[in-house]
């Protein structure tokens, strides 16, 4: 049985013990720094309140559309200081992931890109090649004459130096793009994906995430793809790797229970913190079969350790 | 535990035996009378001679993007006499079931469509109003002015008279149909396939099938479409309803397992026959765990009865 977790608001003995226990924050953001456009009150507070008390703060993000460079710009437009080396994307776990985990055969590095601008940056940026993601050439219906040289195995189309497809968010998606994703995976291809939500808040409701845009190759190939997001260990091992912190010392903080605070228990981190102001409630925390070790109301009532 | 199928291909009194059983033999197409462009040598003579006896035949077909005269001019074009009346397809399967079973109130009878122009076509006959579907007003990308009006219910963007997502086989599949199709099934729209065949054979290979449209909305939405064809029995209840055949007296032919010869099956037809020109091998027939009444090397080795 999981047991309870502790209730942290108003307690600052409990805070202050609590914090003392970890040298490293990993934050989910959206849900739990801010909604949607609107900062919480209090947030830039307690981020200053865990620096000064010497934690290392990671922003992690499953939204793939986004570079880390992207990020830093979205929170600078939220006020939030930080720096680019803080933030970790599902897009950048996923370069790292191709770059430095994958051992590619020489002849077979090259990826077929599904997804957005942050995906090509962030491949740049581990000297990835990659193909496809927002080249206009692939943004066009299916020929007839395609359906022939996919069959063929033409080179012109398929290039055979491809040996990773890489699903992301792709606002482009195209029955074009999924017939060359499909045929990669069945050439051989790694199927990686920069996360698996399904759906993406905006406006206030949902609209399709990039785990949508891995559904039908998922259908057609009966198979899953590793995904570098969370609630997946290979973003924590990712994460790990480039922050080479002690687990036992780190704590994940989120406001859903099945990536966040799932990502940090099976993560065997020392401490999850779940927060009440996204999706999960406080029911899913108490009663569900996902439980963080501790929960707050809301990020900021941290600060009431502060007079300690 | 299932039986073994009687092997026909030569059995001359095995044959005539079987064809007697029945008056009504349903024909999957593709990989039974035909693979791709190329008619196989005797399907003509074979519908010949089971016409000859005074069978009725019916053409089942999951391809949606086709409608019922489209699809008599592909057997036209392949030299299979055939009338329209013959043929019946998962667009006009999904277009009776929407205008003569499924109950929708007077002010939600509209369909969202995702799908070519056979499905259109289908509607039409049924007199049933659509949106979507083949509109170049849909052929477009996403904008930022998008999600707030879908956020916000507006009804020039979500028609508030649809009360049914209708997704086949859409060669121009995007995003924002995706995202549309999701909101209008979660204001309450009845979510239906064509069919959901994740694969659509095409020049020797595989491509997106309608099923591959599906899984996004699958995933987002945690929920199944009704399927308006093969295997599922909304389509053989609308073949029935159309041709009103003793099922005791009708026989299914397929070369697929675990579609043709299910939809058999789970239809309590009286007969089931299979065929190894196409996709399921005589293992899956002898040994699997779906198996047909009986088994042909190829369709034309009934013509081995006609001597009789």
């Amino acid at each position: 049985m999981a047991t309870s977790p502790r209730y942290l608001t108003g307690d600052a003995a409990g805070i202050q013990e609590f914090l003392d226990k970890f040298d490293v924050f990993l934050f989910d953001c959206d849900g739990v720094l801010w909604s949607g456009d609107h900062l919480f009150p209090g947030t830039n507070e307690t981020l200053e309140l865990l620096r000064s008390k010497g934690k290392q703060v990671v922003f992690v993000t499953n939204n793939s559309t986004k570079s880390r460079a992207d990020y830093k710009k979205k929170l600078d437009g939220l006020g939030i200081p930080s720096n680019t080396e803080e933030i970790f994307s599902s897009s950048y776990s996923a370069s790292i992931y191709i770059s430095r985990i994958l051992k590619l055969p020489e002849n077979k590095r090259k990826v077929f890109v599904i997804g957005e601008t942050g995906i090509e940056q962030e491949l740049r940026s581990e000297n990835v090649p990659f193909i496809g993601g927002t080249d206009a050439a692939y943004r066009r219906d299916i020929t007839p004459e395609d359906y022939k040289r996919i069959a063929a195995g033409d080179s012109s189309l398929l290039d055979p130096e491809v040996g990773v497809v890489l699903v992301g968010l792709d606002f482009h998606i195209n029955y074009l793009k999924m017939a060359l994703a499909y045929h990669y995976v069945k050439r051989g291809a790694v199927f990686l994906a920069t996360n698996i939500d399904s759906t993406l808040p905006n406006s206030g409701t949902l609209f399709p995430g990039a785990g949508s845009m891995s559904a039908p190759l998922i259908m057609m190939l009966g198979q899953e793809p590793v995904s570098l997001g969370k609630p997946n260990q290979a973003m924590m091992d990712a994460i790990e790797g480039k922050f080479k912190f002690d687990r036992a010392g780190a704590c994940m903080v989120g406001d859903r229970a099945n990536t966040d605070i799932r990502f940090g228990l099976e993560g065997q981190l020392g401490g999850t913190l779940a927060v009440l102001t996204g999706v999960s409630s406080k029911e899913d925390f108490v009663d569900g079969p996902i439980r963080p070790m501790a929960y707050l109301d809301k990020l900021s009532d941290l600060l009431a350790s502060a007079p300690n």
